[in-house]
């Protein structure tokens, strides 16, 4: 594979100059840069440039507003919405997260709903960054059907993900977020290409069986992970990023897109909650005792570490050429 | 297996004397025995009667206290707090559950910490009372170690249940309540019985390998569902049902318990969210369109359907010989 070294403020640049170019206007175009950046800087590829065809293909489209101007509204004190404007997801989260963590701080829980809005990186940020204001967080999207609920055979749930950030007051927060599916689509891909086997509970094959065989698992479905139990953590999903935030479930955001290569419209869940207060003041002693033991044990590592890891690394990252070929192409 | 047809009334009754003999005061029996008839009127023999020898020895112990006079405080409008002065979970509800709903129902959302508790039931009562008020809602507990870690060969967690509900407003709520350990201790215990191997994924021995032996299990330590994405859904469960409700988690419940057969104090974390507020009103349409496609798919049934459909049966069930007589014999 041929790289191209890139620093972090040229992945920016770049980021955003195809935005731009696109379409988006400044702001949307930061916003969006600023979530791509961040990815790449902590090792996540999957959510950073390889994305950036897909962010300009929606922006090209129409599907996704490049000048969206989503705005923040107070329903009750502690019941935010945001109205996404059909943008991307992180100008909304820009407008709406420092309030979601004010109201949470006072009030001791706070909640956001998102909709109209087309949410294509990873679920880490938003909760990292209302952990660094010492808030407990959680979020969740739905996608478009790619996952048949336990017991079926046909794909109802989105890869549904699920980011879950716990503040800590002399740590980065202990943060994880996970797509609710066996395992990611492009995971699959990889594995077929290489011809690799896929762990039984995978997915099933067209037919509607479990196989092992990652070429019959594309043609067939994939599975939730964890079984029926996993199947009901999707479930979830579907109905906290869809109906309880205003917006549409898996199968009725793909009936409305266009299928242009960049993500669905949908919704987004996001939780805050002030340990401080709902604790009565005494919870860090009793996590930290927890996190120190859990990390002790033989075989354990915390599951954002290795984010954290790469994210001390402030020097140029190695791009993939292809990508940036294919990024300068449709810039072109 | 002999067994003795009891009415509900009288499954009722002999829960009742059996909590009010052990020590406990009226209203303390009293909600204790209407959570152990309504187990078994829904067929949830596991936290029935079953349950009553159990809820007996910790009161005999003094490790329960019968006279338990738990005190609901808002520590703001949407964080209720309730501390079981260490008494048995259904009268902090009792106290709590009404006032956690309607904070919901006016301000969207509300959380309910509860400490001081020894909770011994199954979780969906708590979620179904709120849905059937039209709220989202959440629930988890955490008990003594007995899940590894995925990845770690050592107990840290408890079987850490989460509990579910979604209302719907013409017809009975949609609620799933699982613990997140693979297989309940008991299930594998059935199994080490009549000699039937268990899904790998399920335990490990006591060396730290995987084994579908479930007599070796049994020496072992059990393993979260749905490998490293069900261990952190049972960590989230120790941090919010433990830290973050101002209890402990599962390992420091186990140091300060005296092992006398009942359940061990700790915590529990209950979320209502008032879907009316967060969606903006249209969220009855969108998920019950979604719940129909779902519940018409081959292979699917709704987690509570079972549950639902036992309760239409108000006549007598069949009670287990040797239970009653072992329930007798500590009334005597």
């Amino acid at each position: 594979m041929t790289t191209k070294s890139l620093s972090l403020h040229n992945i920016f640049c770049l980021a955003r100059d195809a935005m731009l170019n696109a379409g988006a206007n400044q702001e949307n175009a930061d916003a969006v840069a600023d979530t791509v950046m961040r990815a790449e800087r902590d090792g996540s590829h999957s959510h950073g440039l390889f994305r950036v065809p897909g962010y300009m293909s929606s922006l090209l489209s129409g599907k996704v507003n490049g000048d969206a101007n989503p705005n923040m509204q107070f329903r009750t004190p502690v019941a935010l919405h945001c109205d996404g404007d059909h943008g991307y997801a992180p100008l909304a989260h820009r407008r709406s997260l420092k309030v979601l963590a004010d109201a949470a701080i006072v009030n001791g829980v706070s909640v956001l709903s998102i909709d109209h809005v087309h949410h294509f990186a990873a679920l880490w940020p938003e909760v990292e960054t209302l952990a660094m204001r010492g808030l407990v967080a959680m979020a969740c999207v739905s996608y478009t059907p790619m996952v048949a609920p336990f017991g079926a055979t046909k794909a109802l749930y989105g890869t549904n993900p699920l980011s879950f950030a716990w503040p800590r007051p002399k740590a980065s927060p202990l943060v994880f977020d996970m797509a609710t599916a066996a395992m990611a689509m492009g995971d699959v891909q990889i594995a077929a290409r290489d011809g690799h086997a896929v762990p039984s509970g995978t997915g099933l094959d067209k037919a509607g069986n479990l196989t092992t065989d990652p070429a019959e698992i594309l043609k067939g479905v994939l599975l939730p992970f964890g079984g029926y139990k996993g199947s009901h953590i999707a479930m979830m999903i579907e109905l906290l990023a869809g109906p309880l935030v205003g917006e549409t479930v898996s199968f009725a955001s793909k009936m409305r897109d266009i299928d242009d290569g960049g993500v669905a419209q949908g919704g987004q869940f996001i939780l805050a909650m002030n340990p401080e207060i709902l604790s009565g003041g005494n919870w860090v002693e009793q996590s930290e005792e927890f996190i120190s033991k859990l990390t002790k044990m033989d075989g354990i590592r915390l599951p954002a570490e290795r984010r954290y890891q790469n994210r001390k690394n402030t020097g140029p990252r190695e791009i993939n050429h292809d990508l940036l070929k294919k990024i300068d192409a449709k810039l072109a």
